[in-house]
């Protein structure tokens, strides 16, 4: 079985970069700096349904990249969350909160319309995650 | 620092059982087989302070139980979630979900009132656990 990203993730965000084992998408909601890991395996909706060597390295991947998220955006507070109830390809959600920000303090699904990018705004987030020099991540700026 | 729960996860949560980094919690809320994994280390926030291997050993932790209250529950969903926003003590939810909850398919937290656990409730999720064998995990029938 081959992967391929999930339509619902196609719609709502935008490819961003990837790291060995993970796609790393935007969702397109300017809200908030609101980031998904997808771990490139076909059939995969828990994280327990990964093998032991993928669930580490999806957990290293979150590490590395959530800490340099935190320090790009000088968040407040990072949310992590694997959910997939309504899109049950496996996706790990990494949300950068202020105490500033729309929803906080509560989660941020389904509280606010999302409020898409300018493509100028899609390049200051691109630019923040390429200043960041994360490692093992690859960006990509060609998949708008 | 010494590691002390914090205080709305005493009130929210009953204490189940450990791992050899996390404190186990079931939270307060028969709606849903509802634990949290609670590292116990003093002053983290973020899965992002945890030392490389503390990191390592949460996700570990949280594969192995993950899997077995999916098995024990028979649930159709798992929810894996550090959030935080309200309490900063770092707690990793992991939610057994079943596309006939009370919330499904949208996230718990704060959708409906908390509905308190029966003592023979709670024995019944203590045998489960317990039954399942799970891996590292030492049940504690005592700390009601």
């Amino acid at each position: 079985m081959t992967f391929t990203l999930h339509p619902n993730l196609a719609r709502d965000a935008v490819a961003i970069g990837r790291f060995d084992l993970c796609r790393v998408l935007v969702i397109n909601d300017a809200n908030y700096p609101w980031f998904v890991l997808v771990p490139e395996r076909a059939g995969i909706s828990d994280t327990i349904d990964l093998t032991a060597e993928d669930h580490a390295a999806l957990w290293t991947e979150s590490r590395v990249f959530g800490a340099a998220i935190m320090t790009a955006f000088a968040g407040d507070k990072l949310n992590v969350a694997a959910l997939g109830n309504i899109t049950p390809q496996l996706h790990v959600h990494h949300i950068v909160r202020f105490t500033s920000d729309a929803a906080w303090p509560g989660p941020v699904w389904g509280v606010h319309p999302m409020r898409g990018y300018t493509d100028n705004e899609l390049d200051v987030v691109r630019d923040k995650l390429q200043g960041a020099g994360i490692t093992g991540f690859v960006l990509e700026r060609d998949r708008l």
